[in-house]
């Protein structure tokens, strides 16, 4: 008697249960890499931090998490389960492999828009007088857009799909871009910031962005926004997250 | 006379002078990133480790040593003088600027042979329906080749003038690209190592390679080698600095 009394003090003093309980989240971090040769590669100064920040939110927010990361520099946060991909076409095969068990999609790599059309098996020699070199590029696939398609397909059909949140990384027009690629891609959100302001966005600890989304099933005119001032990125991760799940 | 004794006594005690007390010496390290657009670039798996190794061992000899750094994730080793740089061009400024008073030249970055033609003010956008893009490279600067003509044209005018060691990092025929390379670059020493073996190399701690050398002023014909089994990268850095400083 003394036990169920007790036990029944403990039910009552339970918090509410988290956010994100009961929910999978997958988010893509950090940039891709792709191929020249086994020494050589293309890339871009993704650090990762923003989609690992969004991972330890959404972690902390009592989601499971499943982080699809390029090569970076940082710790896996805690609880969180973390696939490590190189290339563009790698990063996709984990993200589509996600798809169907995610709630929350959020595309937050720096993929690589192109690759070199043929990778070298050994590493390149430069000819004595080469002066010039031409590397030919092929587009990569646009993951995200690839996942927003399935999405709204199974949504079309009656079946369970993630939102799909995107990212636009910007040095002019950011505002312009971000809506466009919202439309174009399908996406259900997108966060738009600037990476020309010094001390925001690429490899800083601090971000400033403008979340645009839509309502699912709602017209592509019918867009909502808020600014988000600069603040650090896991502040911005939160207030990402608190829409998505809005 | 008590403090003259004693003295004398801490005389007798102190220890040999250091190897490379006395002496600079300067070592590039890491990788360079040669830009597309302010987020896009180009670059290669070089960790820095074997420079960092270089620089660090350098020092517990007893060398001024200058750390000449392309973007790498290594703390700077103890006692060292680190410069960061990103691209060939700034680690050939660097490095030029450090030859007058460096009586060792180490040059273990994997400096990018080429680099965009034009960098794009504003993050390239991609087009719909582009499928391919040609990116047209040219020739980055040879840094260890001009280093070490730098050096020859010094040391024939009977001026002081450092010792310079090359890296050569292949993945087949490595020994004779690199005695290959010592030649054509006027090196004066030139560690040779496959990079195409699993577990050593680029990221890797352990490393095995060939050192080739000839003594300054001897024919190329004249090439001494030494074989180095495979070992932590910081007992090969010390076994270079044993055979740079013999």
């Amino acid at each position: 008697e003394i036990v169920a009394g007790l036990s029944e003090l403990l039910d009552e003093g339970e918090p509410a249960p988290l956010p994100a309980a009961g929910l999978t989240i997958t988010i893509t971090a950090g940039p891709t890499r792709e191929a020249l040769d086994p020494v050589r590669y293309l890339s871009n100064h993704s650090s990762g931090k923003m989609g690992y920040a969004l991972a330890s939110e959404a972690a902390a927010l009592g989601a499971r998490v499943r982080l699809i990361s390029g090569p970076v520099a940082l710790p896996t946060p805690p609880g969180v389960e973390r696939i490590d991909v190189e290339s563009a076409l790698q990063m996709q095969g984990a993200a589509e492999a996600a798809l169907q068990d995610s709630q929350v999609f959020i595309g937050c790599a720096a993929v690589a828009d192109f690759r070199p059309a043929a990778v070298a098996e050994h590493k390149l020699k430069k000819q004595v007088g080469e002066e010039q070199m031409q590397v030919h590029l092929i587009r990569n696939p646009d993951i995200i857009a690839g996942i927003a398609e399935q999405s709204q397909a199974r949504r079309a059909n009656g079946q369970p799909a993630p939102l799909v949140v995107g990212f636009a990384a910007e040095t002019r027009d950011v505002l312009r871009y971000a809506r466009d690629k919202l439309t174009r891609k399908r996406l259900d959100m997108i966060v738009a910031n600037d990476v020309s302001t010094p001390g925001l966005g690429f490899g800083s600890d601090s971000n400033a962005a403008t979340l645009v989304w839509r309502h699912p099933g709602q017209a592509n005119d019918r867009l909502h926004e808020q600014a988000i001032a600069a603040c650090p990125k896991i502040a911005l991760a939160r207030a990402i997250l608190e829409r998505a799940l809005a």
